[in-house]
This record gives C-alpha cells, sequence and structure tokens, in this order.
C-alpha cells in the first residue's frame, strides 16, 4: 500500500477571503506580525499496490480531475 | 520575513464524511484501489522578524487558539 498527500493550493494572484478572514482574526487575537495568510486543502490518500510510478501518475489524474481545480489552483504530490 | 506551512489533520478515529465523499467520487471515475482518503487543510502563513524559534512558538499559539481544533485534530508546523 502506498501513502500518498496531495496539497492544493490557490494560485498566486487568486483572491482568498478565508485567508483575508483568519488574518483579520489572528491580528484581533493579539498576534501582531502576521502578513498574507493563504489556506489550502490536503488530501491523504491510500493506495493499492507498490509501483511508486504508477501512483503518481494516477494521482495526478486525480488531482486533475477531481481534486484540483487547475484554473485556480496548484497542487504538490508527495509519496511516502 | 518568515514563511511558515500548518498543515491540519483529523486525528485518527474522527469521522470524515468529505474524505468518504472524495473516496466514493474517485470510484465513480474508476480510479480503483483508492482506500482511505481523509481531508485536512493547509495555511501559509507570512510572520514579520527572522526569529524561527519565536516564530514557531507563535505559530504554536495560533494552532491552539484559532487554526486547529485540537480535539478532534491534529497540526503540524514547517518553518521554511
Amino acid at each position: 500500500m502506498i501513502k500518498a498527500r496531495v496539497t492544493v493550493t490557490l494560485k498566486n494572484g487568486v483572491l482568498d477571503p478565508q485567508g483575508k478572514a483568519i488574518e483579520g482574526a489572528l491580528g484581533a487575537l493579539g498576534f501582531d506580525g502576521v502578513g498574507q495568510v493563504r489556506q489550502g486543502k490536503v488530501f491523504d490518500l491510500e493506495l493499492a499496490g507498490d509501483d511508486k510510478a504508477k501512483a503518481e501518475t494516477e494521482l495526478k489524474a486525480m488531482c486533475e480531475k477531481l481534486l484540483a481545480n487547475t484554473v485556480i489552483e496548484n497542487y504538490t504530490i508527495s509519496i511516502a
């Protein structure tokens, strides 16, 4: 079994109101010096088999088709 | 300026309906051999200053107070 982590983040220039809200909330809680905050998603997946190259190809396809919106999001895949 | 990434994931044993839905959707798209899927959150933060130790202490406090619900979630901090 292969364990993989897919991280999906917003592309630069894409507005992130959720991140902005967190920025404001951290400031309100008294944390100074917090600059930009951006929120993304992380997926931990278990895949059958032991072929890491095949798993990576499959994970890329999953990202393109479902996990990420590639118009506004980037993704990175890391296989444990 | 320090760039940090905070990753928040559900603890083991906590139900993750969103992950289950993704599991089902991946199966429906024809991806076989997908086992458990669990979804988490990632925060990319910029902090003023250059003191990494201080930044880590501050990030821990942010996680405890706002970014993570430590009853059901774990967090990891990585400073670039």
